[in-house]
């Protein structure tokens, strides 16, 4: 499998080991969210690796349209988000007001 | 590495296994990104996983912006897009109209 190919499968295998553990298994519940954030985000070196403030942002993407559960469509937007949180961090970008986070701020929308 | 940093460290090392190949590292240039069609979304394998119209709906959003290099925002949403493409498919809604694309048109915007 290529690279690209790899990375779109862990993303939906990802989100289904999540999705799937109670209820409907299209679909991360809150209680399943929590699952995930204890497991992966709050962990110290997740946290190295990706600025608080990108962390939150990506977050928002959660249950955007607010129906109380997460789709894999606002997952994977969390995911790239947060992929973009590390690429800064990676550049030395990271961080409050680092060198050209201003013009990445637009784009994030 | 927890899963999902797994993931996040794996869409920027593929976006530089890319980027990293001439020019500047922090963007694909169109020659990089011709190697990356080429290795990776013109394969069968990717192919068979992806329905067409959703490849293309994810291409659009390399260089965006329009300034003939594909930047590590595009390219994330990119990878998000070709994630949704091949959830749908495993979902059975890919293809032209499939039940369900309806109402996920609007959250691809």
């Amino acid at each position: 499998m290529s690279h690209l190919e790899q990375l779109i499968v862990s993303m939906v295998d990802v989100f289904e080991e999540y999705a799937g553990q109670e209820g409907k298994k299209n679909q991360i519940s809150m209680d399943e969210l929590k699952t995930l954030i204890d497991n992966e985000v709050s962990k110290p070196e997740f946290q190295k690796k990706i600025h608080a403030e990108d962390v939150t942002k990506a977050m928002d993407f959660l249950d955007k349209n607010h129906d109380g559960v997460v789709n894999f469509n606002e997952f994977s937007r969390c995911v790239a988000t947060l992929a973009r949180g590390y690429y800064k961090q990676k550049q030395g970008k990271g961080g409050k007001k680092g060198k050209g986070r201003e013009e990445d701020e637009q784009e994030d929308q």
